[in-house]
């Protein structure tokens, strides 16, 4: 399978990397209306909402600050060799437009948007947003059944609710996919799992459903070849979603984040899992909780598009 | 009138302004349910929410950067030689607890905590938060009528509506004022406005119903004096209201805000406009708008709490 | 006149002003190759390019930042009320892409670029880049005789040359400019000079050619008013180019750019000497030497947008 | 042993993370004049001073910084599940107010208050301040005999002066207590020891008194575990004092400090050394160096204090 | 007079500003211990200490930022035209040293440094440090008698004494240089005075010793002009030092500093004042309290800097 | 071998690191000029140049940066107990000036100032600038035939040309170096090669002509003791340059620099790698593309300079 030249990024070698319209790894922004939608294979797009943040907001800034960092990207992959860009017809989608202020409309405007790509046969790479974006996005790829997921996050985000009974939080997004039967718990990996806790209502639930968590202190005893096997395995052969939650990471290396949690991997082993994720039916993924105004060197940014241009390449090594 | 010195804040000459928990101008933190509540006259608080925010968020995180930065003001006021905490008891009442992921809720829960504080006869002094932050507590203090207002802004804040139809942002507070009859438009005057425009639809709602605009341009030619000499006359004898949103000012001086507007006063006339609220009788005033996220150095929190001191004494000057 | 819709720009009404691919105002992205580039009348452009840096390199990258911070911007003139994108059709036309490692390689490519925009009648409206950017410019737009200048800078950028013989830095282009007779030296004037010298040979050459040289001094005694009124005198009515170092402005207000000088102007005039612009026949305009990475906090960015902002409503009231 | 519900902190999950004044961990603030001071059991307290820094000052901003990212610590242990909260009595002690500006003066103010906290039964847990800090405290807790000390750092503190003279810097505190008899070196230990040196001055003191010092490299090629086995061991069942130098950890994980040294442990290694602190019998523990100037993510604070957390687990398991 | 062309700085025509090791205004850096020694009129010189600082430290790292900051001036006055390096042989003088943790020890370090250079007729231009330095600076250049004193400042630095009963404060330095007759009161102008107070005790004792103050509202409304006249007036025609806090300054211009005070002159302003000193007998001056950790952008430094090119202009006016 | 005193660096004991002109690791400034400039065994200088950036500038600023940072570096290494200063003579050669508008007028400058360390037999450690630095350095160093180079680094610098043909930036020097004769290319070692590509070119030259490329993959997998035994191999025993390009180093550890790639080494590996050169005959190393603008730290250049000392080290044991 070739990719159409009109799909191909700008290079380095031609237009220097800080010039031009930062669009997302230097693709063609093919929004809906644009002609050549219909010959997307897979989208790359934002999502700039954190209506859903709990406690120190910036995620709907991460699309933009993200697209920035990603002309730092070039066309091949160090291990692999894959050039992605020439397999598939990968396109900037540009960004769903949220309501700031009412969290039920954006959901219902996320998900209508999911649905026309699903529509056309687009795989999704989202830039979040904070967590809660996950959901409205499930309950579109998720119209033929529940979906498998292998989720990395220093949080669960399965609480049942906050603040005396609000429901749709970024802590509580799988609670309800659960719930509402776009995930099938027995297919859901949670890694990295980490940090001070309320108390253990989220993984009594998750205990419950049948959901694997791997705390951070398994998967450095571990290490993460041992950990993405086992992760894989229960991923199975199923559709299957990938949410990468860059809180996953320690802090250090990812300060840009709204909600960091002390230990976790460093950022080799944060594109080590990506890569390690071999033979999973990915239909859609995501990088979510990128906070530009806690990202004070821009590091967290261009770590994040780093493992962006990883789970590409898993999504057009799982489609070609 | 004389304060109580348990009510009196801790001096620098004591205690390095560094150390020591840091409250509202080293004040005592009496909140509700503290024994000597009930001898409060004036109350500074925080409303951490800006759940109102169209644009970059961050407000939310305003009190507790203000607490620390107010940590700075000592006893005496330069120029009138008011020393304010030994006039009235005055004390940090802490935060009224939003609820972020629900607007309507949180409107509530603010409007609930300033009538206890009207039942209770504490003035309130409100540290923000976003400008939708002042809708839910002049619910409470225009419990027996329409208050005039003294409103410092680069914005109207009068708009209808954003995002096809949603009513409460931090660009609409005023306008639902209006409408619910909080506000006597007659006794409202708005010191500041620029900044490109969406349209006129603000202002052509303000000149309908009498509300006075005064353009940063005409502020600039006039001089801080001549404006507040006619911005009292409007707000006359009766209750008034103070609103300062701190993107009144100009954003090289207080750069941390989310909608900032070049070419606005100074530092100086920043203090200025509130030391010349001569006979205005003020029933609350809160500033708004201070998002530390954006605040590289510092520097709005100080100037904020500057601000704060002023209408402090404003405040002390106007019940005593 | 009357725009063409596909050239309106997205409001913030609409999608939030965090979301979107940022483009100049939010316009739409028109290079060359672009179907309806034939009907552009004003261009927004970037000239992402600062080998010609003789101190502290940066504005390569303001382009972008510039636009970034340009989804800020409204649709309406607060003072004028001009509603500059529906009276011509404005586009963003991307960025010259230059060779960061040969500065004559750069030059030529950006003269052959404004030569095509002469060539289709667009009027341009530039985002350096740093000063030495001008030149090639004016190269291309002075084909058919020399152009009066309205020149805002802390600097007259009038030197022979530096380190021994080099011709092309950001401190000579306007020294160039006149000797290959692009200016009309009699019809230049320089505003905001200040800062400690070299010597006084750029000067010198001003006298000698006759250009006017306003030093800082000069400009804060006579007020902007009067300043201006003269320097519309001398571009008088013939073709005249405006352009604009945000060194001009205090330093203060403009932290992000390379040689900044103490004591210049505050924001409020930066805007103010645009506005006087009255009756210039303005044929290009440009904004330059906008450096991020020492815009700790973006404010640079946002005034410089806003002072672009100024400079294409005085091109669209010159071309409409 | 059950704690008294008064002392229980505020939740999330009530009231947000960024709302409420910060005190530690969202204790309740219990000075020595309020009438709960005699119940508490383990006192969380600041020592806001650094003029004992030969280098670059800034830990006696650590207290407020430290309590503001305090708020970000949850009522649960991740590992072993233990509720420290609920188990004993912890409070807030507010701060011990230092005289800047007078090294010896601030010495016996230190000492004087936390001989208030040994007579009235309370461990403490300090957030320094420069390492100096811990003499005064030391005199105060050695009262009946010298301790052991487990010390984590990447500097001895062993040298005899500095500057011709100096006996009292944040480079000699542990010479100063071997001497006065406060600690005794058989039992002491200090891990993470690296860093170019000025001689073996420090180090050769301490082969003199038995102290065992650790360098980096046995640190990194032994591994945590067997490190704080000998560790513990070294520290035997007698009295111990814990003190954590935050440069013991790497800079780029704790850049906030005044005096880093290259190639430390990373933040999961930071927290495992307390975990293994198995059998100790803590009588007091520090955290010190943390210099918010430098901290420029706020990074270095919330390490701090979840390392503040886990010592404070090992004070409960100790003492209940 | 003219200078030996050993003195002459390196120009940024031949080394870029960015290049070589930075001495103060890429001067020859000639200690006590040089050939040339005796050869030096003004010697500019650094005091990195803040011992004396009672809020937030940082001014020790003062001279080293400055020195940067100072490679960016230049040969000439803008507007007197002087070249003051070609009038009188100037000089980095390099630091005193000082014992950061020693008041007494340091003070007396800085006295017999000063006196060294009273001794060679070395007109001393210093780079603080807090402003304590000034106190033992004035003790060696006031050795015949005492001296008449201008000062900007936002505090009058007059304060008896601090923490129950320390001497020896940046808060203190001119009570006690008054008490030792090292000024003459009389001959004593305080500038821009402004901000909130503890009390009124050190303006009652500069009234009681004759001191003018001159609060920063007269400034505003008398202009600089004006005030300038009257200070110069003051200071007659005797010995006179300067002593310049750059907290004179308003924080937005000057942010680098701990303890700012809102409302100040402009950048414009800053460098007037120097510049109306006219027929003052300058035998000595210091621009004390830059804050490097405080000075996000650099912007201070560089203000500093441009202060002291004025304060050494009129330096040499006034010396050859 | 033993050093003059008059090399010996200042002490921390004596004055504070704070205080004095910055030197590297305060060694006197002996330039060309300079009489004892005879008697240097090893210099350490600058080249404050980077016009062969392709994409962020900013290591012009590099050498000073890293002399105030090297003011914290001590006189002995911890763990082989060298005291370099006192074997050789060191001495800070300042910088050498370049022409930051002309690549090829630098790249001259800069090879005829080594030309004249070679001719006094003085070994050179270079601060950069960006990696083309190195070329013109090699050709004054391998006069008398082609050097063995040890390259850390996370590209290879490689490749043919950039924008259309041009020959000389930092992405091209050492392929320049090998078809110049400048290296031997079956002595050259790359380690840490990583990051997207552009395509194989790079590394398809490197195959063709033997030099040996480590990527980072088979340095984590092998780890640094192996790999570096390989290296130490490759090297041999003849003549050999180190070229250390920061970015060899994770971004996390080393954010200030231009083009990062997410995974590398850590602190602790960065240091190893160099401590494990055994036997290698070092004729002249560089730490290249330290970059102040993007180090928000300060933390890149402390790592930096902590290199550099290592590196010291071993050009000391090679010489002595």
């Amino acid at each position: 399978m070739t990719s159409d030249p009109f799909f191909h990024p700008v290079s380095g070698f031609e237009l220097p990397r800080f010039a031009g319209v930062p669009s997302f790894m230097r693709l063609p922004v093919v929004q809906p209306d644009h002609d050549r939608f219909g010959d997307v294979n897979v989208g790359i797009l934002g999502v700039p909402w954190d209506s859903g943040t709990t406690n120190r907001p910036g995620p709907r800034h991460g699309p933009r600050q993200l697209r920035d960092a990603s002309t730092m990207i070039r066309a091949q992959h160090p291990v692999s060799g894959l050039r992605p860009f020439e397999v598939l017809n990968v396109a900037d989608l540009g960004d769903v437009g949220p309501n700031p202020a009412d969290i039920m409309d954006s959901m219902d405007r996320i998900t209508a948007f999911y649905g026309g790509l699903v529509a056309q046969g687009i795989t999704p790479l989202t830039a979040g947003g904070d967590h809660l974006t996950s959901l409205p996005i499930l309950r579109a790829l998720a119209k033929d059944g529940p979906l498998g997921m292998v989720h990395f996050d220093s949080h669960t985000d399965l609480y049942h609710s906050y603040f005396g009974g609000t429901m749709y939080t970024h802590g509580t997004p799988f609670r309800r996919a659960v719930e509402e039967g776009l995930l099938d718990p027995k297919r859901v990996v949670m890694i990295g799992i980490r940090g001070t806790m309320y108390d253990t209502e989220d993984r009594d639930f998750a205990k419950s459903v049948g959901i694997r968590v791997i705390p951070i202190e398994e998967f450095h005893d571990r290490g993460p070849a041992d950990v993405m096997a086992e992760a894989c395995e229960i991923a199975g052969t199923g559709k299957t979603y990938v949410s990468y939650d860059i809180d996953f990471v320690d802090p250090t290396f990812a300060p840009g984040t709204g909600t960091p949690e002390v230990g976790g991997p460093n950022s080799y082993q944060a594109l080590q899992v990506v890569r390690m994720l071999e033979g999973v039916n990915i239909v859609g993924a995501d990088l979510v909780e990128v906070s530009p105004p806690f990202d004070t060197s821009g590091g967290t940014a261009f770590l994040g598009v780093s493992i962006m241009f990883e789970l590409l390449c898993k999504i057009v090594e799982a489609r070609r």
